[in-house]
């Protein structure tokens, strides 16, 4: 049963989404910014003061975060190399080498970033990447987050395009505590981006891809119904029902970071998309057990798809 | 106000922490876990199949675990150093160089791992670890989370041990949703433990060290009620009034992993405290802005502290 609860208010995405493509530039949504002489992004060990950002980041088009640094740094080196920049790993330095919270690589108009694991993790990245967006005075920039995901009665390495976040009651809304009053962010995302990344999966044609509701928890074992964590207090009937109950709703799979991700980008007028590939399929197991290269197969999969989307938007062959 | 949430239940925590020193071994709460062939531990890359997690890790007694990779590691050679090992690193190997989800590194009977930030990603790493010592067979283990935090009126550099975690609404419980239903769990912490620890740094005596409620929050900027994110739409006063609220609640601290880490240790019956440092005080300001220097020192702290305990329990002298 979904909790009632009192003390909500609703916060209307007042920020159109298309709109964005007006002026192009991120909405900071916090007055007292301005009034700041510095701003320090702690933890990407950046700042105003310290670091030009608009020369290091001003030609950013588009930004794709994902949980694992390792993964975030070979995708930077694959899409310097698609981008026909080398494959030189020499030219792909950690910009946060400064701190070990999250890695970044560009390669070009491309950043990538790693944001770990949850809710949380991945929210305090994207508070320091929209600031740092909007220091670097970028324009027009796409945002998407590809990662691993398990399905929903999906063939393992089927690759899901999110088209609203949904909590673990199925509702599409993400919920903050903002001092101590709890608000509710809208987490749809963009309809054309999803279409246009459907459309080159269709064109690359390696891989299944469909568009589907994305489950966001935060707990792994408890929270997605896995019966092998150090608690579990249900039956293997009760996870059965509950992940049925998820598919009737129309999740496909089932991560930790999509809700807050699609609700901040939405509130500033990113455009934005998740791409997670599913690495099993929840209503089989619970445990990752799938060899190492088929997994590496896998996590490939959301990278093949935005280098070609990237590659398309850029005119460059695919 | 708080929110009036319906369909609750209360989990009793019927384990009695100090009982654990009977039979000292963890108590793994899911009957599920012993009808699995294998466990594969996937955010760490170990495995009952695939590693002889006994043979690794049955001597374990003390497990520090801290977000930064990082600072475990140098903690890891910190303890290393301090207990009489040698201060060659190339003795200190990341257990977990598998995977890049976490870190772990042992030494001697310290195991020193690293959880990301955020109560999802230690709660990952919760559950693997607790289902380590149980696959280890390990016996008396005390677990302490060392990290860094926000003070509320408390100088910079102050080292806080946790009385009770409290959430945004300054309560000592954790709340997860298992399923469809939020569960509710406590917060409080080993009282003999904390009074050892305090002990511990009386006798040190380098820093000022105080026992207080930590509050563990979803959200570094707008959830701890700072002025400098991305997205605020409260004022300053608001923002004083909300940290004065939870000052007079008895919060010396704010943090984003306290909650459930110490819930999961208290469900488990594994013996657990939190300590950790004040890099600033909220009531001054918002951006972590001391020097690199400052920063180290602070940081070490609760290493120090710790690392006296360690000593103290295995009757070397500190």
């Amino acid at each position: 049963m979904a909790p009632i609860v009192a003390g909500k208010s609703s916060e209307a995405a007042v920020t159109d989404i298309n709109g964005q493509l007006g002026s192009g530039l991120v909405h900071i949504r916090n007055p007292h910014l301005d009034l700041m002489s510095e701003d320090i992004l702690y933890h990407f060990g950046l700042g105003t003061k310290t670091h030009d950002l608009p020369a290091m980041f001003s030609d950013v088009k588009f930004v794709c975060v994902g949980g694992s640094a390792n993964r975030m740094k070979a995708f930077a080196l694959f899409i310097h190399k698609e981008l026909g920049y080398g494959s030189d790993q020499n030219n792909i330095a950690d910009i946060c080498a400064g701190t070990d919270r999250y890695c970044m690589f560009k390669a070009g108009p491309v950043l990538a970033i790693s944001h770990g694991m949850g809710i949380p993790s991945i929210s305090i990245m994207l508070h320091e990447l929209i600031k740092l967006l909007h220091h670097a005075n970028c324009r027009d920039v796409v945002i998407i987050r590809i990662g691993t995901s398990g399905g929903i009665g999906m063939r393992p390495g089927t690759v899901i395009i999110t088209d609203t976040a949904v909590d673990a009651f199925f509702r599409p809304q993400f919920e903050l505590t903002v001092l101590d009053k709890v608000v509710i962010r809208s987490t749809e995302l963009d309809k054309e981006l999803i279409q246009e990344l459907l459309l080159c999966s269709q064109e690359i044609s390696q891989f299944n891809t469909i568009v589907g509701h994305t489950m966001c928890t935060y707990d792994f074992y408890e929270g997605q119904g896995r019966l092998d964590g150090a608690l579990c207090s249900f039956s293997s009937q009760d996870k059965f029902d509950y992940l049925m109950r998820a598919c009737s709703a129309g999740v496909r799979n089932i991560e930790m970071e999509s809700s807050v991700f699609a609700a901040m980008c939405r509130l500033c007028g990113l455009k934005a998309a998740v791409v997670c590939v599913t690495l099993l399929d929840r209503l089989q197991g619970d445990q990752i057990n799938i060899p190492h290269d088929v997994l590496a197969d896998y996590q490939l999969r959301p990278q093949i798809l935005i280098a070609a989307f990237i590659k398309k938007h850029l005119g460059l062959n695919t």
